[in-house]
């Protein structure tokens, strides 16, 4: 680019436009156009999650969004987890077979959406993307075994910015790679980037973000202080919320309630259709249903007397009817077995838990402090507040003080590209933070009992839920 | 070299080797090595002249000097000057033509002084390079045409730290090329490596640094100012110093003196063949001694009287025969001739009158407020000072201040590569020095005609030159 710059600074009048990114300490010029190029100048934006990439071209001067997609991981042909991906990454070649998995993906994804536009995958000079430390990993092709054993050490928390080409993404010939950084393997860039878009680093009082996946990821704090805590916590926890329920499609049930004149319990499935199974935030819902309802205790078990015909014996366990096989959309009932509900009743409590730790023993706050109460993540924009608290999921503040983020990962590496001083916030919000490993002590379990009833031995707690 | 820190790290009980690059303002890891490797880690310095190049391999870890080498610059091919060599620079595949002359002989003479002592070409980490400006543009195939042309402005003064692989440079595939910046198109990298070396922007009390090449190059200062002038000094100056004689070889003259017995003069043929022309040196040390034996007069003209039959007339013009044809290795006799005076004359009071327009009038000092007189460049390396303060080339100051330097191009170069603080401290001479263009107006031409006479038209400058 400096190699023929005398020539062109003279054809164009000595005006020009430079494409510049601003690095952690200088200005990187990444190409000069001449000054009157309606060539459009480009950034991608991408979240690279387990299960599903996201990705969002946007006009780096106006910041306006051209187009966006997901898809699938590709790497989910390699196996759905992380574990087992980051298992076949030891194997030979199977590292590099993941890194390409993704980037063939995403290098097909940018083309089509920027030919869609009239553009070309050329006009991006930028990538900006943001994933847990694993997909982090495989996508640069860094060794990453080690992400799971103990004592969990990244291959690095801050990977350089990098020439794209030397990703092969197909992108400028100048472009460049930026990833967010991570804290560490449980604590990833997508949630620094979640923390970026939430601008929880620039608030005057607390607010909190929770990030309910696989795992429990929560981040409380302010401009003051940041404090993070992510991973399983124990058995109990194992799975997480997400795996409770199936993924949203035609005809799962995604939001249940009860009527309010028969007091029957009445749901809705997606598009319409005939029910085939219930996804996560339809299990809070039906949960909340069933407890304000009378028709399960503050223990989680199901009150035969309350369900009458509803409850049925199915392979030995109280099963609760929510279709009969009649209306549903397979021929088969659709349940809620009492097993499906003590896992359900763990995770809940496992939830609150962690979010009590963090807040008051660790923060050292009230959950009332909070000003506001994040709800990242796919599953989490789904879940009904109200629900959430019912069952003591959720604590009890008002509901304004909920909001719901949608895809905060994107939404982070979205930021980067359109705020200049993103790059240095992130960098600060990393030093700042304090991340907190999860100690399953005798306190913790202690705590966890208490959480495991509806909504809570301390029933005061949950001053809006009406006990039946 | 991330991508597999994990298993190496391991592999290497958490200790490594680290081979690192200290940049502007961060720590560049540049390999990472086992740490019982028994693997040098070397590094290259290069002097790019216009006529030579210049290299030496250096052990970065005990700035030991392994191997040294010097060939001449293969873009003599294209032709012997920097104009004819931008000239063609503009053609169409000339550029990359004539920085792929000196990438390939660089190439060769670094495997060739490798392999010489048991080495690899890519054991090489770094190359440190300094060349003037020119030198540094076709290198690196930056558009050089507008070097030449007014307003004189290089295409980068201060190139970045490339990639040896993006330069073609066969050298560790990490490996990293630095190119000492230019403060403009008539002072270049090889003169900062220059200050470098002669610890000029270090020392307490004033110094002055003059390399005598195709231009007169002076830097005067201490660690409190810098300042300095280079570049043609109008016709008077054009061909400057060092096109008075021949090129040192066998049979050229070298050094000229007055036999102090018989008065008659003598001198030293290199090698002591047979003479066949007089070099640079050889012709100060015969003007001088011209001059102090009374042959010459103050105007710089032969005295019939003095020289006696050694002044014979060739073209109609007299000359002084300083081999006779039976002698001579040519068969002609070796000849200075007026017109050869004239010129010699010109060019010592052009030096001299440049030597008092940077010290006396820009900086305000006197000669003798010099604490130190280096003279750097091959050609002033031959030089004696008696001879040239004889002829008022030199100001008359203790001897002992004089100090050659030798290459001290490559002297920089292979400082940068042993000593941590050079980079630094050639940001900071560049950053401090003044670049005074040579006005050369008629208060220039006043003192330029003073200086035309022997030692100078105010003797009194040159108290230790006995006048005949």
């Amino acid at each position: 680019m400096v190699q023929t710059l005398p020539s062109r600074l003279r054809a164009w009048g000595f005006r020009a436009r430079a494409v510049v990114f601003r690095d952690r300490q200088a200005l990187r010029v990444v190409d000069l156009l001449p000054p009157d190029s309606e060539r459009p100048v480009l950034g991608a934006a991408i979240d690279i999650g387990t299960t599903r990439i996201e990705m969002s071209v946007l006009d780096l001067e106006t910041g306006a969004e051209i187009a966006g997609t997901g898809f699938d991981n590709p790497q989910a042909l390699i196996g759905p987890d992380v574990l087992t991906r980051i298992h076949y990454s030891a194997r030979p070649g199977g590292l590099r077979e993941l890194s390409r998995l993704v980037t063939e993906a995403i290098n097909q994804n940018l083309s089509l959406l920027c030919t869609a536009k009239g553009h070309a995958a050329e006009d991006i000079y930028i990538v900006s993307a943001a994933g847990n430390t694993a997909m982090t990993h495989l996508f640069l092709g860094m060794e990453s075994f080690d992400l799971i054993r103990e004592p969990y050490i990244p291959c690095t928390n801050i990977p350089d910015t990098l020439a794209a080409r030397s990703l092969g993404l197909d992108i400028h010939e100048n472009g460049l790679v930026y990833l967010f950084p991570n804290i560490g393997s449980y604590f990833g860039g997508d949630l620094m980037a979640g923390i970026l878009f939430s601008d929880l680093d620039q608030k005057e009082e607390p607010c909190l973000m929770v990030d309910v996946g696989t795992n429990a990821e929560i981040v409380v704090g302010c401009r003051e202080f940041l404090i993070a805590c992510a991973g399983a916590a124990g058995p109990a926890l194992e799975g997480g919320m997400s795996k409770m329920g199936m993924t949203a499609g035609p005809g799962v049930i995604d939001r249940v309630w009860v009527d309010p004149d028969t007091r029957e319990i009445r749901f809705h499935a997606i598009e319409d259709q005939k029910p085939v199974g219930i996804c996560g935030s339809g299990m809070i819902d039906l949960a909340a249903a069933l407890f304000v309802s009378g028709r399960m205790d503050i223990r989680g078990r199901f009150s035969e007397a309350a369900c009458g015909q509803s409850l049925i014996q199915r392979d030995g366990v109280n099963s609760f009817v929510l279709a009969e096989a009649s209306l549903s959309g397979t021929g088969e009932p659709i349940l809620l077995s009492q097993v499906d509900l003590n896992s359900l009743t763990s995770s809940k409590a496992a939830m609150y838990t962690i979010l009590e730790v963090i807040v008051k023993n660790t923060a050292g706050l009230e959950f009332t402090d909070l000003k506001k109460f994040y709800v990242a993540g796919t599953f989490g924009s789904f879940i009904n507040p109200v629900s959430a608290i019912s069952i003591g999921m959720l604590p009890d503040i008002p509901l304004n003080a909920f909001e719901v983020l949608g895809n905060s990962s994107l939404g982070g590496a979205k930021l980067l590209l359109t705020n200049p001083d993103a790059f240095d916030r992130i960098l600060k919000i990393r030093q700042s933070i304090t991340y907190m490993e999860l100690n399953v002590n005798q306190e913790f379990m202690n705590m966890f009992s208490g959480a495991k009833f509806y909504p809570h031995t301390d029933a005061a707690r949950f001053p809006s839920v009406s006990i039946p």
